[in-house]
This record gives structure tokens, C-alpha cells and sequence, in this order.
């Protein structure tokens, strides 16, 4: 049975990260809130699930999985529970918590790009805090963008297995979240990211092996894949970038 | 063997988290960055695990847990990873992971907390950035709050099993951790979290019940608990408040 996969429609945002692991797998899957109302589907048929009673694992916002009778929320944990299921983790416990623990450090620097933009109110728009915004991303850029991005470098040159995956000597969901960490960045922080990137070789290296497997590489380029924007995770706001 | 638990030794911090969970289970473990630097512990020792070659599972920061050859970081994770083994998780998957999803919400409501207090920059003082602590502090009292604690009344109130418990009809690692959310927001936010919680008597009583647990109520009473401070996550600055 296909996974059911319920995330906003139209943005990549946290979602993406599960959406690559999935299309990268070849995963049957149903994006179910870009479906359609009539055939109940689109954001009523996630809201209600969000919602309902009856759903005792209620997920605390999107994105979340349905697998039969199983919910799933909070995109490392759709992920802890998708990796093993689809050929994209460890199968040992060490390996799959060790995957586990990178995922939630992606978790950690996506919020605060996310804050990088709204570090007051995330019900207002950009310019009603931007003064607020432009300290922010000061910060992000100078203290937290090179301490969360040599970490990946750092324990890429640690793998006992060699430098080319985050975890052992295959692809695993990690890097594919490493590598939308960096399509990200690039996108929102074009001058910051390149920047760092510039003396990060191992980080690179492995973004652009994921770029070019051929699953991924068609999704990228198919109409699945929602472009980056203004109302998503990475903005670009050039007031931040520099 | 005892497991070995690293974290900052002066601040609760997010490792209280963990530390509730071992002292709860009467687990056999050491602190050790509370220990003393002559017998190879002491904060060095933690650093020097952090930052040391010849480990592969590199933390991106305390907390983190070493039980034999495994090292576990983030304290989402090193739960997850404890749970079973000491009695405070379910046994099934399912039950395992939804357990977990609860763990990463109280994660993010963390992070929110320690925002209200440090906006912009998390090198600075509070009264560096004390007009956009207002400022957030206020959103945080206004939508954030009262958006995740009712998440956690609703979910109690939709455990088939009963509102005594997140999860099933016993005691796990979330019960705790919910516990100690509470007792940080009220510390923190006197005013704004008893005005919340007038409203939320499965939360309430939940609390209540975990303050009654034999071990952990002597663990709170000893020196073993460090005070909340205003250098942890949790901080009173009646500014905030209100």
C-alpha cells in the first residue's frame, strides 16, 4: 500500500526532506494534501486528520505520514521511521540512531533559518520585523551557519568508512537532507553559503554526488518538486544575505 | 555499567531531560562533567569527547550519553534510546515513536523558550536584546504557549488508555519530560503559565502525579537537582512575564 505523505502543498519546506527520501527510494507514495478535494484529498483531508477525533497519535503540526494504521509526525521521526523501510538507513541500532541524531541536527539550523526571517512573530510578515531580522541573520551568518556546516564537514572526515556518505559507506536519508540543507542556503544566503562552502570540500563533494542520482535528479526537474520561495523555509532576502 | 551522562554541570539546561529519566529509573549512571577534573572527568573530559579524534559519533552538543562503545546525542535521542532500556518507553514500535513525536514537541517548545529570552544572539546578554525579548516574549505568551499546551491536553485527553498518561497506561520518559516543562514555564513565566494551565486539567494533574514519584520527588529534593537559574533555558525576567 502506498505511504500516505501530508504536508502544505505549496512549499517545499520541512516536508522536502521527506519528499526527496521518498522519490530518491522510488517509494509509492500520495502527496495527499496536492490532491484533489473531490476525490478527499487537498488540506481539508490533512486539517481534518490534524483535527479529528478519533487519532490518537494527533500530530502537533504537518508534515506527517499515514502507513496503514500508523501516524507519524515531525519530519526526523517520519524519517528514523521511512530510512530502514526504504533502503535509506542503517539496519543496526547504532547506525540508525546515529543517522537519527544528524537528521535532528538539520532539524536544529532549519529553525533557525527560519528565525533568520521571523525572529519575532511568525504570524507577521518579513518587513513588520526586519530590523529584528537583519540582527538576526548577522548572527546566523557569522556564528551558527559556520559551526552547524563544519560540523558536516567534520564528521564526514570522521566516517571510518570514507568521507563520501555521513553514515557508513551508502546513501542514507541524511545525506539527502544534507544536500536540501544546501540547495537551501544557497538559495536564501547565495553570497554567505558559497562563502562558507568555499572551505568545506567534503560537504560539497557530497551534495553534488546527491544531485546527480537519477531518481532525485528527475524529481528535481519534474513539476513534484515545488520551487523555492517567499513563503517557505529559505527565503532570499538580500537584507540578509552579505 | 553505569551509563556516562555529559552535559554543562551548572545549568539544568536541555540534559535535565535525561537526568529526570535515569533518576527516575534508579539507573546507575555517572555525571560526568559534575565529577572532578583529578579522576579524568570534570568539563575537559567532556570537551575532549566533543572535540576529540577517534570519535566517528562526533555530538554537535551536550547533552550526550556514552553506554559503552555508543555515544548518543540530542536529547530527544539519548530518551529514545534509554526508554526501553530502563522501563519508561513502550515496548511496540508504534507506541516507541509516538512517544518520541511527543519528545520533539517538547524539544521545540524548548528552543521557543530559550528564544524568548535570547532573540538575536545567543553570545549576548538579555539586556543586549532585551526590547526584542518583549517583543517575542509576548508572541511566545500570546500564541505559543497556549498552541502547545493545548496540544498536550488534547493528546491526554485522546489516549485511549487514559488522560493519566501520554502514552499507554504507564509512566514513560514524555510524562516526565512534560513534568519538567511545567516546572521550568512556571519558574519562567509565573503569571502567563498559571493562566494557561487554569484551563488544562489533564496537564495539571499529570504534573502533579509525576511530582508524587517516589524517586523523583527525593532526586528534587537533593543536591543533585541544580536550581533553575538565570543562566539555563528557563529564566525569570518579569519582563517576560505577564
Amino acid at each position: 500500500m502506498a505511504y500516505e505523505f501530508f504536508y502544505w502543498p505549496e512549499i517545499q519546506g520541512r516536508g522536502e526532506f521527506v519528499r526527496l527520501a521518498l522519490e530518491d527510494a522510488g517509494a509509492a507514495y500520495i502527496d495527499v494534501a496536492r490532491g484533489l478535494e473531490s476525490e478527499g484529498r487537498g488540506v481539508p483531508a490533512m486539517l481534518a486528520l490534524m483535527h479529528g477525533e478519533g487519532t490518537s497519535h494527533l500530530p502537533f503540526a504537518p508534515p506527517f505520514l499515514r502507513d496503514g494504521k500508523t501516524i507519524v509526525s515531525h519530519t526526523a521521526t517520519i524519517l528514523l521511521y521511512l530510512g530502514g523501510r526504504v533502503g535509506l538507513a542503517p539496519g543496526d541500532e547504532d547506525g540508525r540512531l546515529w543517522t537519527h541524531q544528524i537528521q535532528l541536527t538539520i532539524t536544529d539550523i532549519v529553525k533557525e533559518v527560519y528565525n533568520s526571517h521571523h525572529p519575532i512573530d511568525e504570524d507577521k510578515w518579513f518587513h513588520e520585523q526586519k530590523d529584528e531580522a537583519v540582527a538576526r541573520a548577522a548572527v546566523f551568518r557569522r556564528d551558527r551557519l559556520p559551526k552547524f556546516l563544519g560540523w558536516f564537514e567534520r564528521i564526514l572526515a570522521a566516517n571510518p568508512a570514507g568521507a563520501d556518505h555521513l553514515v557508513g559507506n551508502f546513501v542514507t536519508y541524511a545525506d539527502l537532507s544534507l544536500f536540501q540543507l544546501i540547495e537551501g542556503l544557497r538559495f536564501a544566503f547565495p553570497v554567505a553559503s558559497e562563502r562558507e562552502l568555499a572551505s568545506l570540500p567534503r560537504v560539497t563533494a557530497l551534495h553534488d554526488a546527491v544531485a546527480m542520482r537519477p531518481r532525485l535528479k528527475a524529481y528535481l526537474a519534474s513539476e513534484r518538486r515545488v520551487p523555492f520561495k517567499e513563503t517557505g523555509i529559505f527565503r532570499r532576502y538580500p537584507e540578509l544575505d552579505g
